[in-house]
């Protein structure tokens, strides 16, 4: 696609660990689409990741480790971006999430609070961090666009997701409430897409994952979408063809949500004494 | 139980073919909970079913024959009904569904289009005559309650519940249309239980019923919800404990809708290569 | 934007009476982004618009005569259309709806029954003719996409709506159905857009459509979406960066839908006594 | 009403302040139907509280203070209990709510982060912590019934709700992920209700409250559902009759959930220059 959908706009990606990250794809299609980029990651992902690979194949984006839930940190994101862009940005990628509970295999009935509420801070509250400081500082454009990536998990219980079940359906509420005010007060429009299970490490950390996508591969008549396709439809999302959508959950997921059983699945019951 | 939750209350209840029907035990235990009875049914399901012992049983409650998409039937219905109590109805079930392309094996890209009006007109706009016959006639007590059984194909696919699918949501679309009216108007509400898949008569023509029951048992928490349970459920949205609540699709299913997935169902694909 | 996202993309596209309709500006918009377009009308609104206008605008795209609700019209419209395009087609909107009860201002409570089966005919069971057509004569391609357009009285009521709810909802789970196999069988992705309340020709034939339109705006974030941005976002769900969605709802509204209350709304409110 | 539904159960009220409180009205109504009674508040909320009155009104049930973020506190309330009831509860009202934020009038788009955690932590993870508690000590009978109060700001927006919309998204989450597990193991079920708006000491301290509570009777075709009739659902909920419904969020809020628009509130927007 010799498109150019993003031409002149501007984004800051967060969550680009290596590539099989969906944020990875987002930022390779973003530029090229015409974006330009600033990546950004938590400083101890960058240290296990890639970036400086993704950085150099777009154009030497800059890279700037925050952490997500630290204002002073993401005071400092913002600050440099808009000094990089030379103004604000247009969009931005939320794809943060962990869990110290999954991590540990801690089971949801008998959770740590403490790591519930690490949970909660780093995968949800930290979109509500980044959006009060992009707030403050005046640092979104008119119009701009952003997403954050959450998962089916926050309506309907897959057991294995643990507490980030909750922190999802807080992220989708944060996107929400958020939403309202900075539509209302500058026509930015903020959505959540609900990907599909998606062989990325931090999704294959989930325990049961295997046998948890191919059921979801079964369960969708189009079967899984992955992450290029992810990162296609965040382009979407960021380009003016969608400025009047916000506010919204978007299932991205091959018809997953919408399906109550196929064939398939149902053979597999079929025979049951 | 020896409560008197309906004591007083009068009610018509639809679609009691015989004693595995949801509409029989809703009438049994509508009838123990103090509440007088009048029976009605396609003229052409009466003569397959055994209504005459139900109604023996629930003392000797009148049945009315009516063809629920015939509006002379349904006034007829009602001027009866009104007759018998003395007055008008408080609580009214619609349980009543048919789709001849489900009978006759059409799959549902390929229906028979006459065919499917008549799923439409008898599994859901039925609901839409009993109402505006009830309306038309005042029939309703204030307060009074309407259920209507529905199934969660509405909203999620489910290959083999076919044109059926289409006819519940129609079935829920006009429960909240009329519900918005009736609330208005007289304070009467109308709601949808969306119950688990349950062996009856009707339920159990549909094909691959057996492997489709199965799974929604292994997918169900508290697993299916059987035709007692579903009748209690009634009850208690035919009673005044329920006052308030109108225009709901109410999910009677053991947490089915919330599980997107559980460990049993997880399991038979793990091994898959 | 000079982008050609629809590039060797071939569409038939509905409803298009005049240039204040949603179907026209899709058909613009999808012919400045590549497509190659075959326009489609009910022979009677042929007469009543200007459709000889568009098709000059875009390429002198056929216009092909078809009574939506008629298999024999559909037939000939899609074997016409694979004729001129040399193959299947890659997209189709639906944007058709008409109730008679609306126009001759039946009160919901007191529909015309013949009616109501003409609305439900016309602006629901149209939809599945049209996909049983193209799926019996196999006229999409694989990962083609369908778009119907929609509204959020399929949810929740909108009094004046009247039976078009019915419709709306009866709509939405026929693409949801039709979704299922068509996405099982050839990867086809069938979706509904529900669109902000839109002053069109149809739309303005709401009674009390004023107050409705004021009261959207001022319950909508970013405003209610004009026809021209939702002709942007079929561009985004006809092209392939939305290759997994499908079965959706998917709201284009300025946030109407998430929105309980707002500023301006509770205001009005504040100081009754 | 002389029923006796809830005979023989035990149960565990939280919340109830003074009469104003849908928790006192649950109490009282729990009472009357033959049901065994457990006080418990947070120390701080007893002091300012009538919660002595209320003991005596319903048999001198116990009262056990315990800060519902507190695992000690929680201990202590579920040992306690069990001693006084002589075995296991059957039901637990869930009805704790508060946000700093709120009362300190920030605005959503600047809270303060640590008001925040408390927000969540008292108003939802509370929620977690007493089922947790529940669940280690095997507190809870089988078809035992847990029920949560919640907001319908937990899916759409009501600007002054403020940060407890993320709170009661994140609480209608827990009750979800629990009853799963609290499902499968023992056949626990656990809901939400989604109340009308209420005039409490804690609804009224909401900002605007009073436009808002307006505009809520208005959009609710039976108007805004009162605390009494609040305590009547938990009483079905708490019943038998309800066994098989499960992890959903039921709205008992007059038809508000599933209203567009009332014709009254489009006249205030008709005369709109």
């Amino acid at each position: 696609m010799s498109n150019q959908l993003l031409k002149g706009k501007k984004g800051i990606i967060s969550g680009a660990l290596n590539n099989m990250s969906i944020a990875w794809k987002v930022a390779e299609k973003a530029y090229e689409q015409g974006a330009e980029i600033v990546l950004t990651n938590a400083p101890i992902a960058m240290r296990m990741g890639e970036i400086n690979e993704l950085s150099a194949k777009i154009g030497n984006a800059p890279i700037i480790a925050a952490d997500a839930t630290n204002m002073e940190d993401l005071d400092n994101l913002f600050t440099k971006s808009m000094e990089h862009f030379g103004g604000k940005a247009d969009f931005i990628l939320h794809s943060i999430g962990m869990s110290p509970n999954v991590r540990k295999g801690k089971h949801y009935t008998e959770v740590n609070y403490e790591w519930y509420k690490q949970t909660l801070d780093v995968s949800a509250t930290s979109l509500h961090k980044m959006l009060a400081t992009a707030w403050k500082k005046d640092a979104i454009n008119d119009w701009g666009s952003v997403v954050a990536l959450t998962y089916i998990a926050a309506q309907r219980i897959f057991p294995d997701y643990n507490d980030m079940a909750d922190a999802k359906s807080l992220l989708e509420s944060i996107a929400r409430s958020f939403g309202y005010h900075y539509g209302t007060a500058k026509k930015v429009r903020i959505n959540t897409i609900s990907q599909s299970p998606t062989v990325t490490t931090a999704g294959s950390g989930v325990k049961g994952f295997d046998g948890f996508i191919n059921y979801s591969e079964a369960m969708s008549p189009l079967g899984n979408a992955d992450a290029n396709a992810c990162a296609d439809y965040c382009v979407a999302m960021f380009s003016d063809l969608t400025r009047y959508v916000t506010m919204q959950n978007l299932f991205h997921d091959g018809g997953f949500s919408i399906t109550g059983v196929t064939q398939e699945v149902v053979e597999k019951f079929a025979t049951k004494e």
